[in-house]
């Protein structure tokens, strides 16, 4: 069974809620059943006469439309705020606590997206009506992650065995760190952490039992993988520009490092992606990030009817 | 019963429209009606097919989030802009008339918040659908004082008799201005005005039955009032730093103060609050400001229904 | 028959697809319908289950509210970003297709505004999902021009023969490079050219079949024209705030020109209007620039019934 929080009430708030491979295998199926309604035009109103607050305290556009898109689709009309942050500052210094408490007499349910890591467990601890995370600060981002499991499921038809490079910016990533604890509960997973030196995977999320690797460079784990998870590399991160433009080749996915990679492998991202993969792959059968982010809609979708039912 | 304006066309302007208690209770019986609905997830679909548009000309989020529920939860469609100053901008200078006069071919009722003092009369004057008022200015916000007289009637009983302490910044804030008048219409109302000397009350709004008497100090008044409505004092309003932090604690209500209050009465707060009221006694059962805001949601789904049926 | 783009999706990115006046009538005749049945109320509900994505990569509040209003109308809902360009700045850098190809999992159909002229083409090729064109920079904005057109018919029975003067800045003007091609399909349509020197109409726009001429001055043409349709002139076109000062007068209209004009003509603007026109002649019947504001929202629901359906 899912750890639904300490509370009655349904919150999304990390991975590490979820813990058992049979919840997970529920809620993929529901999000098949769901996608194949919603191929026909026959989405069950689950979510009639529900409100969704979608509450963004700094925007994520993609984020946002999903869970809109999502609740939509099973019937629920949509309150939201694309900037609260700028919007609030009006305030002068409201806290989010009291936010939460007010929205909770508008909605049934709220999305934060917070600026702040532990948001969203704020937003739990005063909330009369179930939140989901959607991301806080350098925290996580669990739903993506649950998206990003059901890919795998989904387009390699199964998780445990896989091996699975995770690319790029490690250190700050959320998605990866929200990512760990869920492969975790399948068996024989092994994880390649392919990063900068400067923006390795933090030791506080190495306690699982999946088999970790470090390697500075994705060439030579090319042909191992079945999975090549691609983050974002941001310029920030790095001393000098010359540093940046060093290390930048080695972590570009094109078309030549897709000669490498198996037939049946599959290019994945969280996205926004900007120059980290070349967009010549994007034919390629095996680059699967834009179905990626349709399969994390069927998933919020499923979540929304679990929670609400 | 209601002037609804000058028109045929039910606007809700300013405060000063309500004139008969009658009215009044009618109103609240109805936003009674539609919360016992709500809880049951029954409410009448009675706006179906209406459009609700919502041109906050500045941001309100909390304002226009209660206004977009109350629509929604009645089965209106919502259209909005969340910052139309801001994204009007680009207009260079289309005036509030032209922009109320276009909106009018695409909404059933407009919901307006305007930065200027009598925004919301401009808009009437030149729509041919109902105007709400949501906030004009340093000018009125009538159904917010609707809600907090709902409150009143619905926290303590009755609204006749009662003793009120409007604490904090009288001079600036909006919402006690539009709360006066409704109050006056209820016999034996007492209104103790508390306040620094440089944010008094301003004398154009004293032109009531109710008994007013001033205060510079809260401490005194809490044992004989039956509700402390407590607003917000920015520290802009002073001359310097020090003048604001000597008068601040003077203002700020919390457990102590608590203690004083009698056990039936209610503290009042119209949001967003800052430190005013210490989150110490949110839990406090007499800490009425959370419930306030959802009985605002009500209130104005019973005007939205009134108005649009 | 229109030329719905290359492809099987009905975009619609350009005037020029429009090429039968026959598919306009069924147009226009299918946005009476639409207008009777919401004057009673009655809108068929067609694209219930639908999803309309509005992405505005630059605000114009005008145009999201009239196709907003025009999906919910029709019993569509709608995600939605107001400032898509400031919004995904955050991205630093993903491409406009990259969030097309995303939108196009949760969407139905994409309402794009783009700053960049070819920013609706760049959309249409990589979408799957049939892409409208809001307007796209200095380029087109092909459903004002059908709503414009729309108006013509509506206001004055026909289209062929009519005398329509275009006034004011015809260099930059996006509503008027639009709208000759369609007004090309009609016979022996006259277009009166009036702007100053630095503001002429483009070369590039003037392989028509109509009869253009040029003017300097609105003045002289007023007597003969049957339409008067005029744009706001900028005052960053000039090389001096006098040289502006000195031309501006000959393009404002108001009571005294309004007194030349024929008595069955009609003044039309794509708003947001300035001072180019005066408000004095908006209570004047021949005021016609709300109404074609209208004309444009039911434009709409004709246009978006036709292609989901």
């Amino acid at each position: 069974m899912v750890d639904w929080n300490m509370t009655e009430l349904k919150h999304i708030l990390k991975a590490e809620q979820f813990t058992d491979i049979k919840e997970l295998d529920r809620l993929f199926g529901l999000a098949d059943e769901l996608r194949a309604a919603d191929e026909k035009g026959q989405v069950p109103q689950s979510l009639a006469g529900k409100i969704v607050a979608t509450l963004f305290f700094e925007p994520s556009t993609r984020t946002r439309l999903s869970f809109e898109a999502a609740a939509l689709k099973l019937g629920a009309q949509v309150i939201s705020t694309e900037n609260a942050r700028e919007a609030l500052s009006a305030n002068k210094g409201e806290t989010l606590q009291d936010t939460i408490k007010i929205v909770n007499g508008y909605a049934d349910i709220i999305v934060l997206r917070h600026y702040e890591k532990g948001g969203a467990e704020i937003a739990a601890e005063v909330s009369e009506i179930p939140v989901i995370n959607a991301g806080d600060g350098a925290g996580e981002h669990p739903t993506q992650a649950l998206g990003d499991v059901y890919t795998l499921q989904k387009e390699l038809g199964r998780v445990a065995g896989l091996k699975i490079a995770l690319v790029g910016d490690l250190l700050y990533g959320r998605t990866v760190h929200s990512l760990l604890p869920i492969l975790g509960l399948y068996k024989d997973v092994t994880v390649y952490l392919v990063s900068p030196p400067q923006l390795r995977f933090p030791k506080e999320y190495t306690k699982t039992r999946i088999v970790l690797k470090e390697f500075d460079n994705v060439e030579e784990i090319l042909p191992e993988v079945d999975v090549l998870y691609v983050t974002r590399i941001q310029k920030e991160r790095f001393a000098s520009e010359q540093e940046y433009q060093n290390l930048k080749g080695s972590y570009v996915i094109n078309g030549e490092n897709l000669k490498k990679l198996k037939k049946e492998a599959i290019v994945m991202h969280p996205l926004p992606r900007v120059d980290e993969i070349s967009s010549e792959i994007d034919s390629d059968p095996r680059a699967a990030y834009f179905r990626q982010a349709q399969n994390g809609l069927y998933l919020r979708m499923a979540l929304l009817s679990e929670i609400l039912k």
